[in-house]
This record gives structure tokens, C-alpha cells and sequence, in this order.
């Protein structure tokens, strides 16, 4: 989405970026930003409302490129600041376990998740944040909803190109409601 | 080791608990203590110095039962206020997903996780400390070890019972030495 | 459930057993039997018909007791030979890791996950199974039902005490629906 | 290292793969692989002898690009087939979770995982198999150790650009040795 925002030096002109595109998958992360309460369970998920590759406007989590030489670690900060402001202070896990691999296609059939520019490859951690956030950038708005809300039809209803089903697996992956 | 002290209540008294050590395999949380940077990656180890079931002096991590009725995110909790003192927030994880679960035998030889008194199940977790740590109650001692001193022979020799074994596999875990 | 089977050599009678089950958490494993294709893709879940803890008939994974000096990896492969019989060929994981741990109460509200009998806290893990199942012993009978099938409404509405949230959380972990 | 056998159906020709991995991390899936026991146990570890990126020769673990439009269990196979041959019959784990993940950086000293042809974010696996393995095209060997031997610092100092931590790492997941 924020790919001219990435090129800290210039790394890859945009038609670079679109032909490598078009002939290698693009290691991503995707980070589930939640509050937790003082036991560290998820009470709240964050959900941004933003323009999708696809052209829909979509709730979705924080998503975006690993660079060229940069950390996952690096790459997950980056992106949630990039969409959560600087004050969001996230807790990035010490282990570079992702809780599932998500891969996007071209193809909405291969797997149910979904990119028509590219096919990405995404590592996905939930990241418990304890500041205060605001959307910024491209995200139009921001906002928090408890997990049940999050797996409501209605709620569900707003997702596309499989965000709703991340959603869901990163609840699963907390103990909650799947 | 401090069961006496889990009695929330009064569940069991000590010789139904050593009763009970001889039929059942016990319900354990191991937690390993770590300071992680802004980054979250791991750069400190929390080593407490105790007695051990085998009456060793050993360097060892967080442990403890949790207890009938008890949710196991509050086990953890409970036993790292417990060893480390009230003002060590820690940041337990919002998945219950251990990154291995530790088999203590009564024989030594089982799986080189060794309790004399009892068949314990660990769920083992790493969890990131953002407060003061002081060592409390039964600990002698705490120190904080980078993850190279962690696993350096000198230290590990201090490690009885398999503890040295089990912070090597959570360094793993975080992507560090092994 | 099947409890007096478990007693290989006679830890613990009935009686003793029930005791111990209102003082102290007990250590379960949680099975989901899969079917997978020949690239390791989930295509089939196994669910067993019985009695559950509660008196009502749902379907259900397997489950049961780890036993006092028994190997996790070792209750995982007996509760699934008395499950789905001794022709089942299941292939546990080389990790003990689970992919969740689920706390069932004899309160149905703590967690959603309800054991009238008990406090258990059960590894769980998803296990491909290469040969021939019959439901032997408790249970009634078992089929198996695509992912999509499983998680239908009307399956759901046949597993009571959480049964039909672990489903939807295994497949959620195996990349599919949730 | 078999990037020219990978290019099924011309997705790109070396010299833009060259220039693709000056440009963007690459998707990598490691395989590491294992002989196990009945119960599921890791009892052998299989090594390959071959030329590593930096020209050394080392003992390695399965690795590879992901391709354009391929799934990162498919690539898991084909990888896994032409490293230990059409007869290895690897058993891919159900879950797309892989244990670590692995950044190799062109620079040794980032994370001391090295690759001096390009950044590679690898998925990291450990996958069983149950057929004859036999080592093929660019593999010189194939030897198949305990995990004792795997870990013993002689065997250790075989390998190269972190192999061998990645093998400790694949170890410490099993619940072995560390």
C-alpha cells in the first residue's frame, strides 16, 4: 500500500517494484495490533479502514513489505507506527515464531487470501500495543472493537481479501471464540 | 518449592499434595525471565539462584503449580510476583501456545528433566519483564545474564535438573545461540 | 470418560481419582484426528460420537488422561489406539509443542471449555492419521467431515462443552476456514 | 543454489534473479530433515554434504527459493524431492507455522545466518520421513547422525553459515538436547 514510503534510500523505483512483482513472491508481515488487560488477554482488536490492493475499502490489520536488509522485527515496527502513529508503543514478541504463514495471491482461489498485485508471502504475529494510537497515512480510521465483535457477521461483513479470516485465526491463536 | 505458599484457600494439605505426587503427573508453568530492547529481542536472562527439589543449589527459572480452579495465565503470574517480587510487570503473552511443554520425571533418565518428589507437565513460556526484579522468599539470589553468558559451560554447570537444557531451548525459541 | 482403563497397574482407584479431581488440575491431551492429501493439507476431520462428561451425546475429538509416569507422546498414541482403534497409524509431531492449550472448568463460564468431573488442562495437537479407523470402545461412532462441514452451523450445534471452538481452532492453526 | 533447476516455465533468467537479490529479501523455505521412531521421536537427523553460497563445502539442512505462484508447502516438497530424491516421502506438517524463521543476511554479522548472494527469509521446518532417501544433483552427500552427533562440536564445526545453529535451533523445538 505505502510501497513509495518504504524505499529508505531507494532500494526499488516503483517499476522495479511492479515487474519484481510479477516474477517473485514479496516477504510481508502482518501484525493483529490488540490491547490486553493486565493478564496480557486479548480484550480489544484493532482494525484499520483502509483502501485494499484490490480497490475495496476494507477493515484490515497492519500489513506491508519487509525491505531489502531489514530485520522482520524492524520490518513489523516500521509498519505499525507507519499506521498506528508513533505513540502506539507496540510489544513485538522476542521470538520470531509467527503464530501462521498467510499467503497472498493474485488468484482470490489458491487460498482464500488475496492481493491482485502481487503474491506475498506474510509472516502474522499478534502485537499486544500499549500506547495510544492514531491511524495515519493511508488508514482512514481506526478502531477497536472486543473480539466478539471482531467475528460478528457484520464486522466480518467489512473484510475483504481474507482479513476477516485472519482475524479469526489470530483469535484462535489467542484462545478466543475462532 | 513453595507449595505451602499456593494453598490459596487451602485446596490440599501438604501430605495429600505428597499423596498426591505419587498418582498424578502435576500441572507446572515455567517461566523463563527476560529483558528484551525496544525491538523486544531478548538481550537479558533472569536466573534465580534456589534450593531444588533435589536439594541442590542450582540457577533456575520461574516454577510453580497452578493450581486447582486456577487459569494458568494467573499460575504464571503469581509465581513470577512470587520470585521476583510485585513491581516486575511482566508481559505475559496473549497466546496460551507454550514454546515447549517440559516432562519432569522422578527419574532422572526419563527425559533429562529430573523432580524427585513428583511427575511434573511444564508449559514453558518466555516472558519479557518491563519493572524492578527482586529476588523474593525462597530465591537466594537473581541475576541477569546476557544470552551468551546464558549458555556459556561455566554457567550451565551451575544448572542441575535439566534448567540449563531448558534456557537453551528458550534462546532458541527466540531465534538466539542455542 | 475412560478412566478405568486408564489404570494400567493401578495408580489410582475410582474413588481416589475423584478425590484428586476436586483438589488439583489434571493433565489431559486433546487429539484432532485429520486426514491430509499427500502434501500434508488437511482434507478430513474425525470426530467421535459419545458421552460426554455432561450426560450429553456430542461429537468430540480425542481426549484423555496423561498417567502418572507416562510420556505425553505416549498418552497422545494410547488415546488415540483406544479412540479409533489399533489400526489408526497416527503420526505424531516431532514437537512436543501444542498448538493451544485448552483449560477446561467445571464452571462452563471461566473459559467456554466445561468438564463437570474436573480442572483439566489438555495439550492439544492436531494428528494426521495414514491408516484405518473404527471407533472402538466409549464411543458411538465417528465420521469424517470435510474442514467446510465442520465448522457448519449444524455440526457446531452437535458438539457441546467447547468441542466445536477446538475444531475450528485447530483448523484455524492449520491455515484453513477458522 | 539450484536457482536455474527452479525456473519451471522461465520466470526469470539468472540475471534478473541476480538483480532481483540486490533488491528485496527472498522467500526461502529450510527443511530440516528427521527419522522418527513409531512414537514420533526424532531419532535421526539427515545432513547434507554440499557447496555452500560463500564456496565453502558444508553439512546443510533442505533449502530453497519459493517460486512465483507457489505455495510455500509445495515448495517444501520440491525442494525436500530434489535434495533426498524422488523415494524421501516427507511428511509436511499440517500446520503452515513453521518453528523459526531464519533471515540470512549477505552481511555474516546481522544475525550470523549467512548468505553472501542475497537477503532470504527462510520458513523453517522439521519434516519427517518415512521412504529412502538418496542425494541428488548438487548434493555431494547425505548422512543421516543422532542427535548427539548432530550437536557434538565436531560435527558442529562441518557447518557453515549458521547451519549448525539451525540444526541445534530444529533440535531445541523437538525437545531434544539444545
Amino acid at each position: 500500500m505505502s510501497d513509495m514510503l518504504d524505499t529508505r534510500g531507494a532500494w526499488l523505483t516503483e517499476s522495479e517494484l511492479e515487474s519484481a512483482r510479477e516474477r517473485l513472491p514479496i516477504v510481508y508481515i502482518d501484525a493483529v495490533p490488540v490491547r490486553t488487560d493486565d493478564r496480557g488477554e486479548v480484550v480489544q482488536i484493532g482494525l484499520l479502514l483502509r483502501a485494499m490492493p484490490d480497490g475495496s475499502i476494507s477493515r484490515a490489520v497492519v500489513s506491508g513489505r519487509v525491505l531489502y536488509g531489514e530485520r522482520v522485527r524492524d520490518a513489523l515496527l516500521r509498519h505499525l507506527e507507519k499506521d498506528l502513529g508513533p505513540m502506539a508503543l507496540p510489544r513485538v514478541s522476542p521470538s520470531p515464531q509467527p503464530f501462521t504463514v498467510v499467503e497472498y495471491f493474485p488468484d482470490a482461489f489458491v487460498t482464500g487470501f488475496h492481493d491482485p498485485r502481487q503474491h506475498a508471502v506474510a509472516l502474522a504475529f499478534v502485537v499486544p500495543l500499549d500506547g495510544d494510537c492514531s491511524p495515519s497515512q493511508e488508514a482512514l480510521d481506526l478502531v477497536w472493537v472486543s473480539p466478539s465483535e471482531a467475528v460478528a457477521p457484520e464486522f466480518q461483513a467489512e473484510m475483504s481479501g481474507g482479513q476477516g479470516r485472519l482475524v479469526r485465526m489470530a483469535l484462535a491463536h489467542c484462545g478466543l471464540l475462532a
